[in-house]
């Protein structure tokens, strides 16, 4: 790390590259540029004030002889936790919804029509602890909790979707948690829920501790605003899981996120990014930001001495598009909001240009699929 | 595009970017650093004179108690064409099986194990013209070949494993063409061939009009160095081609292409990369390198006027690894060769760490994609 902390990789490549050559490393490293959107002196001014980071881009669309434009912004929030994570579980609830609440607000004046908050959101990422206690406390009902009447105010107060990704505790079923999406329509009324579909089981994400697989499927919610669906975290690394999604109709997917450097950063940029492309639809990677400290220390299984910390989350939240272009990323170490404006239409206009639907051989991989989950399954492999 | 020709984007980083900040730029673009190898000095010469981007890249790996390292050099050759596209067939055939030749003798001066050429090798990519002559003319037999035995000499001579992709005729079954790639064991012999699995209906990728998609699945060559796959060309852009590729074995999964700047440069760095991420496994993605003029003109379905070449092919052929970090590009307007060392049992190691197979939950994506592809499939749908 540099003695200044790295604030973000577009901001670094901005200043040192002369303009010329910025624009061949810009198109090679991000696609087609996205329009900075010029945003509401209000919204301007409330950022600043809030202290998070603003910033607004815009994807371009072929206009169509048969079809309106179908315009919709996105917001997508990243953030830190608000108060220590030994508070009382409450008001680190409460905390949150305000900190979130106020970003939201921002979001309204910018005219986002949906937005989505990075995964569990109203609690700290403590499933690198594997304690219980307090952590279990933090699940909600999805239908009936309070951070999802919470959102549907919000909702109604602003006419916008909100994706809001919890702990969930399923008190009809055996009291069981899950790692879910709560999806409020702008009418403040509850579209659904979907769970996360794959669990990690890799470094300090502990979280198969607390959750099992998500029993959703691969549901698309139809919105006022378009078709959208919800890959959480760990399902972004399987391209089969954005595919389902993209199948069932999605034309965008959020992907509400908690991930730390060491980890995955060089991943991070890629991953979404390529699920777009494969899928010809709109992919929303959001990251928590910060460092979170818990009072009891930890092991992380490698090796290293007991901690207290996860690591960093490094933010850097972006939309991708169909057609390979991408956002800005928001600040590594600020909380953000990201206003990210599409024509819908873009999804087909793409999938009419590359096909990779059409030509996807789905029949085939069906048959294959159908052998390799087998146990008799015998690799295919061929030999001198 | 700049005054002067944008030779690759690591190059203009380095250039610009301040030791300090280039570092954190590089583990966030192209993850952990691969280590610069040292190549004899023999072979820097020979690319020298011969005129062609030499590169070595070595990634690491941990040391395991009960395996030895399996140490692989792999080298990808991407290449201008020589003579122009209305020389005699046998000329420009020829003059290619030299050149390529002359790089492949570097190859091994640098102890490379298997070499993998770019799409269609042995010809101009000329299936932007909808001509059949004297394009046909380029397709061979896959075992019998001219170019198969050249291919078989160099294997013997250098005792390496060579992957050559070529337009195949195949005699016996009714003259039909495919896009083929032979594998050729260090031994000599002929191990099999394996054909596109998707064909691009897109652009100038006028590649329907030729032959159609491959009817060879999804093989795995068992070779002294590794198991290895090929995934041709437009088949990067189709995750579950990658994914079957690896789920049958392949540790190292070569993607030799044929493919314009305006069209694909910014998801080049992006799919064979998060192929490699997803899957695993390593992989090669390998890209020809100049303009090619044709003599007659053709129109490319834009609205565009008639015009005599596909545009520029930007090389920028490059090896990822399954832990996210990639080597830095070939030259995007020179012909090259990229060496790349890896320790095969990385791929098990990452596997280990991430479990993207253990997680993938194939079962349920075997059930939804049986549903999937029946004419009465309903797309799973939420509304309000």
């Amino acid at each position: 790390m540099s003695a200044t902390p790295f604030e973000s990789l577009e901001k670094t490549l901005e200043i040192h590259i002369p303009p010329e050559e910025l624009k061949e490393v810009k198109r090679i490293m991000f696609g087609k540029d996205t329009k900075t959107i010029e945003l509401p002196q209000c919204a301007v001014e409330a950022a600043a004030e809030r202290g998070f980071d603003l910033q607004g881009s815009a994807f371009s669309a072929s206009v169509e002889q048969l079809r309106q434009p179908r315009i919709v912004r996105v917001g997508l929030i990243q953030n830190q936790i608000v108060l220590p994570t030994d508070a009382p579980v409450i008001e680190q609830i409460t905390a949150l919804h305000k900190r979130v609440g106020e970003i939201v607000e921002v979001a309204a004046m910018c005219g986002v029509n949906i937005i989505c908050f990075q995964e569990a959101w109203t609690m700290p990422f403590a499933f690198c602890t594997r304690e219980k206690v307090p952590w279990t406390e933090f699940a909600e009902s999805a239908e009936e909790g309070q951070t999802t009447r919470f959102c549907q105010e919000l909702a109604r107060k602003y006419n916008v979707v909100v994706v809001s990704p919890i702990l969930e505790r399923d008190e009809v079923h055996g009291e069981t948690l899950w790692n879910t999406a709560v999806v409020i329509s702008n009418s403040g009324s509850v579209l659904g829920k979907t769970r996360k579909n794959h669990i990690p089981r890799v470094g300090d994400f502990n979280e198969s501790t607390y959750y099992m697989e998500g029993n959703t499927g691969h549901r698309v919610f139809q919105t006022q605003f378009g078709k959208i669906a919800v890959n959480i975290c760990y399902g972004r690394h399987h391209p089969l899981n954005w595919f389902m999604y993209s199948v069932n109709g999605a034309e965008i997917i959020f992907n509400p996120s908690a991930t730390v450097g060491e980890l995955s950063e060089p991943m991070w940029p890629i991953e979404a990014r390529n699920a777009a492309i494969a899928n010809h639809c709109f992919t929303c990677a959001i990251n928590r930001v910060g460092t979170e400290h818990f009072k009891n220390e930890f092991t992380s299984g490698d090796g290293k001495k007991a901690h207290t910390d996860f690591g960093h989350f490094y933010g850097s939240s972006y939309v991708a598009a169909p057609d390979g272009s991408r956002t800005p990323g928001l600040s590594r170490t600020r909380d953000g909001l990201l206003v990210a404006e599409m024509d819908l239409n873009l999804t087909r206009q793409i999938s009419d240009k590359w096909s990779f639907k059409m030509t996807g051989r789905y029949e085939m991989y069906a048959e294959e699929l159908a052998k390799v989950v087998q146990h008799d399954f015998k690799a295919n492999i061929i030999k001198e």
